[in-house]
């Protein structure tokens, strides 16, 4: 009987922001050691990240199939991998580590293609595998304490939805054409590298599974206003949309609005009541009943609900952020492929993860918005 | 020389909650005196009024032709009237007291038609009489103070709108059919008082004045996505706007998003920065320059800007709230009809109150956006 | 029976900032109409004033004293007298009034010594006249709300009290000596005008009588350290304070905080909840109760008693400000003058509005504060 | 030369709150790996720690001693000790580990006794050790922005400090006398454990290094006013203070202020300006310079100075909190202890984290504060 795992970085060289933020999310609670890697194409810095992490350089890959097959082929293999490549790799490496039996956790957006995504479900399901994608938003207390109460029906029946995802990093490309500058993270500009969206591929997809976390509602179409200011991609979009139950509400993400960093704000209006979260302060969430005064929820305190509270570490007033937001998504997945891995039953709650149906849906929102922009804002059905 | 003003108003009786207003409004300066009425259709209500106020009988008038015919008539008359009517009496008033050679101040939306209110400009102009459209809001300190800074460049090019006012108070009509509740100023829920919008028409409204009087921007179409929860007319919109400069946003009005009360919210982006004011708490105005911390602006500090601490009544950090934002639109009002009346030139700055204009931008923009929202949110021009 | 009254006005020139917002809250409702004044020492400035406020030119007086007997004299003499000098003349003033048997609003601190404080309240209650003393915070609907929920023993007994009340205006004083700028109300800062104390007289008594109001405890005694900062009276200190009940807790009141401008922020601590209001935005109270979510109460909602709500002049959402507060202190205080007037019993609820006990109480915090200050902070019995 | 430490723990056996945070913090840089432990005194708890965290069976030590003693002997023993105790046991495990050449991170407080303290930086000097004494909240990176515009004179002179502590977890204390509910580090509440102070002791000490850190003030004197509400230990404490440069202000820490739970919260007023830091929301840091609109600062951008950046870990609006807090300090000693065993020279930003003389001051700060308690809040001198 397993009582922790091992795992292998795709990407995550030394440097790379959102891979160290994986590294330690994964060994928050001691139950993943990091035993095997390709971290970089650049032979030195994968060389160099392993040796960093005390990595067996045997197990230092120099290609993202070669190491899926020989991981997928030792007897102590890696048990699941973590994949933080540009967005333009996901799927092929996606596919390699399922192939060889070895469960994913991959950045957002999953792929490029449906079709893609629906290939990488069949393959998971198939061979029984686990696969995690990274929205890790959902992965902050208070987010899902939303769902909770929403789920509890403390708001009643959702009538309209305004969520947003404000930055301004990239606020100096609007006119800039060929001269717009270059940025962390700027093959997210590059249509070969990031896919068909930036803007709304990179951050309106946070907007779009947090909502449907929360919420449990499902997207029925969109109508996309997009902004590539003389960008290949898109900067800016305003979108409006419709669920499957007929409660409409609007999305706005951009990254050119001066004073926003990382200003994923949701808020959900129902028959009964309304509910708010903000990202950038995560340890609170606002709930209001009808006809009374706003609640400020605080992470940590004895009303929280015992599934939301299972993912709190430290007592409320003392902020958790992302890295434990991260954590909660690893804590939440490591879980269930310990429980896989010994072969005992899962239940729903084991499965508090973005899957690939999240995976899935953000795709299709990703297409179905860039149609809409592309047409006008004209209504596009997911 | 005229150094006060006499005024006349029409609506407003005793226990009207926006008319209580307007009179105090009128008078926080000293310089207008309440001096006719024609108060309610109930005689007994209109006596009443006038009593309590003590204007003169013979100035209490059963008809608002009879008063403004009267008015007109005596060497004493009124210089100007306030109509707090209905929406559906705003018209029919305000071309009788034009007709009459008296200036109008009249709530908004100052009527129903287009064509209306373009008659009401010819006439205005043809007598060369002043006409105030209420949009109260703009009345507020920092209101002009953003105006200001936007003219003055501060956050350059204007790319993108964000602008919301959200309500609760009707939600409980949402599915109730015929059963809705009859809350304060119900008969914003009847077509033939209301006219064909509720919502956007009482305060999407604000929203649009307030964008237009901060930014200058002209809106070019809409694309409005609304909802009537099964009653006659609209009690949730939002809605995407284009101006005529090419920059996007989008509008939200809700009177059923439990948690708001007044919520006006304007964010105005910039390639340069932004602007955010929040009408709940308007002595505060956060203005945030690319790169830069926000800054958070305070009515009454000696960094606001002349033109709009001109309006400044108070050392900053003792609120100011909805009563004064009126009084400021009187203050302009009342100094720009007695320069009118005494033969001085007026300039641009004694021209600091809604115009007709702005009414007949509204009338345009509840239209607009109520034959999109009848056709699937499909993009309608201005 | 009197249904309206009249008052007239001390000090109030035109441009004195406290003497219009004075005027401004005594017509709010309608009830009161200024018939006489003793604006200014200056006979010009004298004039205008009762000239611009439309005062018959008899009832423009030369002198207090000249006033209070004239008015007391007259068959249709002034019903109740607004103080608004600087503070060394409050009491003569006041005194004046009294023995002329005219009632009395009075600006606050009530006058220089505790003595001169009694023999008020024995005049008022020999010659059976209502006094208020203008603590106008305790106007606000929030302040009030706030002394309900504690007197319903919601935060049950009081354990704990943290208030300030901060300030920057006067931060270029420090250290400046004898070239200490001259600022707005710059009598504040001398003694022969303002009293023994700066910064405890205007802004630490209102700390004083806001926490007195919304608990009804009784300061038993304090601590103060106070800064002079080279100046002749005290611009910053820090009181440690105890009440009767054993409560301990702190003041702070600061002329020299910057980023502060009308910071009275006051917070309320018991065994079952807590409160906290501040007067820059007060139209939001928060209300803990032990182990739950903060609430924010919102003024002009339906769960705000009905006491409180009394003196709510427009729906929630709708910010007021210090001109209501102002207004809502002359409600109280005009009702009860009318009741008075006729004949009528006061009961509790009409007379909501801060006394001569407030008043004198305000006094003698002044004095311990002092005295404390000037022995490096010892306990000073109140 | 060494490239990555070995670290031991005393305390932080499984399910230890803080203790976890140790270790993740320990680890979050890659650059230490636990190796020995004394985790707790129950046997299996002690040795399932060690085992769940591959701690080798031969270095988990059953006293603190035994540890310090193999430790230092062995070639290839730990770098340094993370002491996690309760408070009594922090002094003779410190000591221990110092007198067999080990460096020490120990929680706070230090010990109980000044001479203790005095001794621990006697003996490290002398061993020349590094020692952390774990003020974790000048950890955060706008703490150390905070200290850096002090510094740098953006505020000017400091002349008034205004710091709190409030939390609600003990409310249920008051007068519940030997009935007091026993709550999470009820050992706190035992003078025999937590020393002659519970409230200033555990949280009073974060404000005295928090504001010694930012300003780089000496306190001079404390008048502290204690309630113990009939428990042994204190339970809430306001407490005047004065700096050696002459500047007052004041302190309150409370258990039992309901609506707060690690509400540690620093205002530094300045001659030029004042900053305000709130430990909930750590990743703000309001600025206002004299007549200036506030600013907000915001973790993460590029106008974050270059010694406070050095610590940021992830872009702007993705929130850090506790855990990243702890991190920076283990950032900030690894480095340095680094750095000494390889022999390299300390610069002044190597030792940027609080060290014993920090220690020392909070050890004298809590029995300065206990002795006014005792003596009705009369000055005590540190």
């Amino acid at each position: 009987m397993k009582k922790k795992l091992l795992y292998g970085q795709v990407g995550a060289s030394l440097g790379a922001f959102i891979g160290s933020v994986h590294r330690v999310a994964a060994s928050f609670d001691g139950l993943a050691r990091l035993a095997a890697g390709c971290f970089s194409r650049n032979p030195e810095s994968n060389r160099e990240t392993g040796d960093f992490y005390g990595v067996d350089p045997n197990r230092v890959y120099g290609s993202i199939r070669e190491m899926a097959e020989a991981e997928g082929a030792r007897e102590d293999g890696i048990d699941f991998v973590v994949i933080t490549t540009p967005n333009n790799a996901h799927y092929e490496a996606a596919r390699a580590f399922l192939e060889n039996g070895i469960h994913v956790l991959c950045e957002k957006p999953l792929c490029f293609e449906v079709e893609e995504a629906l290939e990488l479900k069949r393959l998971a399901a198939e061979r029984g595998l686990l696969f995690c994608v990274n929205y890790s938003y959902s992965g902050n207390v208070l987010a899902k304490e939303a769902r909770h109460l929403i789920r509890s029906g403390v708001i009643g029946e959702v009538i309209n939805v305004n969520a947003e995802y404000l930055q301004e990093y990239l606020v100096d490309d609007v006119g800039a054409g060929d001269q717009a500058m270059v940025k962390l993270s700027s093959w997210r500009k590059d249509p070969d590298v990031a896919g068909i969206s930036n803007c709304v591929g990179d951050i309106g997809s946070h907007i779009e599974h947090t909502v449907a976390y929360m919420t449990g509602l499902k997207l029925k179409r969109v109508a996309a206003l997009m902004d590539r200011f003389g960008q290949p991609l898109d900067l800016n979009a305003n979108i409006l949309v419709e669920f499957e139950n007929g409660a409409h509400g609007v999305y706005s993400c951009s990254q050119v609005c001066v004073g926003h960093m990382n200003g994923l704000a949701v808020r959900i209006f129902g028959t009964l009541g309304a509910i708010e979260w903000v990202q950038e302060n995560p340890n609170v969430l606002y709930v209001t009943k009808k006809g009374q005064p706003t609640q400020i929820y605080n992470r940590g305190m004895g009303y929280i609900s015992e599934e939301a509270a299972a993912f709190s570490r430290i007592p409320s007033g003392h902020p958790e952020g992302l890295f434990v937001a991260f954590a909660n998504i690893y804590k939440a997945f490591i879980g269930a492929v310990l429980k896989t891995e010994n072969g005992e039953p899962l239940t729903e709650a084991d499965l508090d993860f973005p899957d690939l149906d999240a995976g899935i849906n953000g795709v299709k929102f990703i297409h179905a918005c860039v149609e809409s922009g592309n047409r006008d804002a004209a209504w596009v059905e997911i």
